[in-house]
């Protein structure tokens, strides 16, 4: 097909006028479709069900090292779920300290943690004048509220396909002291599915902050969520490439079991260098007397091992799969040729990230939601919602099942057209 | 028996040598004892085993506002859980959030939410050159730890049988805007099991404070945890009696299933005003992506409601209530009418308070370990760990068995007497 840019005035009408019918078509569908949420579907919650019989009534609840999982006690977890977690996220067992359900939490305790109390006996930020984060766009909507909230400066750094723009972040980095953290997504990255590279990584580790108590926030959301079996992506461990550079504290990593067992029961977890976590476990001490262990026996005795953990995540690649290539199949077959929009096709994760023509995202969004669809809110991947080109448009394939997903898709498509032919028009 | 104080010196010379060879024979036992720790015994955990029965892989794990509970969503805990804890702490559900597994958490969220975003608009705490709690004396050294790791200044309000010195925090609270908490265990208070009469309770819901960000952190940890079912204390719910007096914003209540199920996988809560709870939910936004919902709901189908949860209370204290009147007649028998220390019979919760002669409580402890019985640390039931008189200790009865309690009270008893006569011998 031809590019719509190449088109004349009268061609573009005509296909305006087709379009527009079949906007009023769908309309009347009145459809209740949502392609907003990163979310399991119950498919996938399904294949964790047999978790609710692992512990039972008649289970022996201690775990290896003798500890009553049922009783206080145990702040950073227990030694089986560390040494699970650990090689889920390849770090050894004694870099992990094991949260409650949500690492989102342990984010926003890290940050919260750091405003009161500084970094490992840097001043507290909440006394200094000015805090910055580095923010790579488009990225997850969540981390950028957590800084929101708490009145760090936002600095968005543009994404390659190998990474956050390492230039941008060296200069940054080492020229500025207010600037103490980055948010990192860096496997399978919200909302892009971009891996970041070997080189990428590198640079990471061998960054040198102006800030003592700068730290790379390495959220590995999506580290054994791969779509295909014999296709994925490869991380370098950023922990031990810290250390080989000579800068073991500068990174915190999180990980959590959200999106492999249950998203609302899971288990949470940090890693970092021996002199973090002990600055961390100080705060545990105030803050707890310890996350649910019995849920950390639970997941630990689920999937016995990373075998079982990667087993597990075949299933979910199983129903994952077909959805993400069904969008992205009708993305190909209906844009296509078209340079109205561009995509990047994952090879993990939960997202696909869909780049409108300049200006179009609020238009196209809005034109979906008319006809039932609801998209992610424009802007949303970027600090402070504002999206400099109005272009990026998050799909969330995970939650509808297969045939909401394909209409859902088909009306995506039709008004990315619809709002394209308008801005071109307006040119005419 | 009389006390000590009336008798000469040659008498005390004469028991101290017969209970130093007591306790020279007690330290050859080679015990190892513990009283130190408010934690429930295995078998109290035992009579909780049931409720890892209650759900299993066939379950529909929907709530009854079909919220599937396995997956993302719901940030302020499930319509039934907050049915169910609302009729526990007396409060409307509506009034209440749901946490994860430790009401500590959410005091420790709580002040540092103050620090970092104060309190409904008022200046972050962070910015003051000044903030103060009033901590009522004996009272539980992890409110304090809270406090003090976020560089909060605590002033001691002695406790009297009523509750805490009412004139003395009228005063401070209303004179004194640096004042922003206070730390309340207002039912079988933490340690000496003192319930705050209605008096105490109207006059703290009557304050008229200097800051309007003060607010009483009412920890109702032992609210359904009597000894006795035909004597139990009553408290007055504070909420309600504050929105009567006109200062429905001044409260917030804490509590947990933590000694009800098991302690490290229980469900947690704050109750307080809609105001205060919309405040805290613009928190939770940024937070996380909500707690544990398949634990809220195991909770729920166990215990069904309230008189569920009284049943089941029985049992603790069928387990619970012979090993404090072990302790509490093994005091009476032994030390009664000696004059060489105090304590109150609780009807509820998890501690005995027991004051010695001024200056001893150090020197009890140090014997008592020994001769193999951890006791709680001197000073821990008071701000900074320093108890004005070093006479207060407190006794945790519910972990060991009851031969180790038997055992570890002798010993207790005899360490008192040891060092009491030791103390008056100095004088003589």
């Amino acid at each position: 097909m031809s590019a719509y840019k190449e088109r004349s005035r009268e061609e573009l009408l005509a296909l305006k006028s087709g379009l527009e019918a079949e906007y009023e078509e769908a309309k009347a569908l009145g459809l209740k479709l949502d392609m907003s949420r990163g979310k399991p579907s119950a498919a996938q919650l399904d294949i964790s069900m047999e978790m609710m019989d692992i512990l039972n009534s008649t289970s022996n609840l201690k775990s290896e090292e003798g500890v009553d999982c049922r009783n206080y006690g145990i702040l950073d977890g227990i030694r089986e779920a560390k040494e699970l977690l650990g090689a889920m996220i390849e770090v050894p067992a004694e870099n992990i300290i094991i949260y409650g359900n949500s690492s989102l939490n342990v984010m926003y305790d890290t940050v919260s943690r750091s405003m009161t109390h500084g970094v490992m006996g840097s001043t507290p930020w909440c006394r200094l004048d000015k805090v910055k984060f580095l923010c790579p766009v488009p990225g997850y909507d969540r981390h950028f509220a957590i800084t929101e909230y708490f009145g760090i400066e936002m600095i968005n750094v543009p994404m390659t396909p190998e990474g956050p723009d390492m230039d941008m972040v060296e200069k940054l980095v080492s020229e500025d002291s207010a600037v103490k953290g980055i948010w990192c997504v860096p496997k399978y990255s919200n909302p892009q599915g971009i891996t970041y590279s070997d080189e990428c990584v590198r640079r990471f580790a061998r960054l040198k902050p102006a800030a003592k108590d700068f730290r790379i926030y390495w959220d590995n959301a999506y580290g054994v969520h791969h779509l295909y079996e014999d296709d994925q992506d490869y991380l370098i461990e950023i922990l031990a490439e810290c250390e080989k550079a000579g800068n073991p504290d500068m990174v915190y990593k999180f990980c959590s079991t959200s999106k492999i067992s249950f998203p609302g029961s899971g288990v949470a977890a940090i890693a970092a260098s021996k002199a973090n976590l002990d600055e961390i476990r100080k705060q545990l001490t105030i803050q707890t007397i310890g996350h649910d262990k019995v849920n950390q026996l639970r997941h630990v005795r689920f999937y016995k091992d990373m075998d079982g953990i990667v087993k597990h995540m075949k299933k979910h690649a199983d129903i994952l799969r077909p959805k993400f290539e069904a969008v992205l199949n009708t993305l190909e077959r209906e844009l296509g040729g078209l340079e109205i929009g561009s995509w990047i096709r994952p090879k993990g994760g939960y997202f696909i990230s869909f780049d409108s023509m300049e200006g179009c995202a609020s238009e196209i969004i809005a034109k979906c939601k008319e006809a039932g669809v609801i998209m992610t809110p424009a802007g949303s991947a970027y600090p402070y919602h504002k999206d400099p080109h109005d272009s990026n448009i998050r799909i969330a394939p995970s939650y509808p099942t297969p045939e909401e997903l394909m209409q859902a898709t088909r009306i995506f498509v039709l008004c990315v057209k619809l709002v394209s032919v308008n801005k071109l028009l307006e040119n005419r």
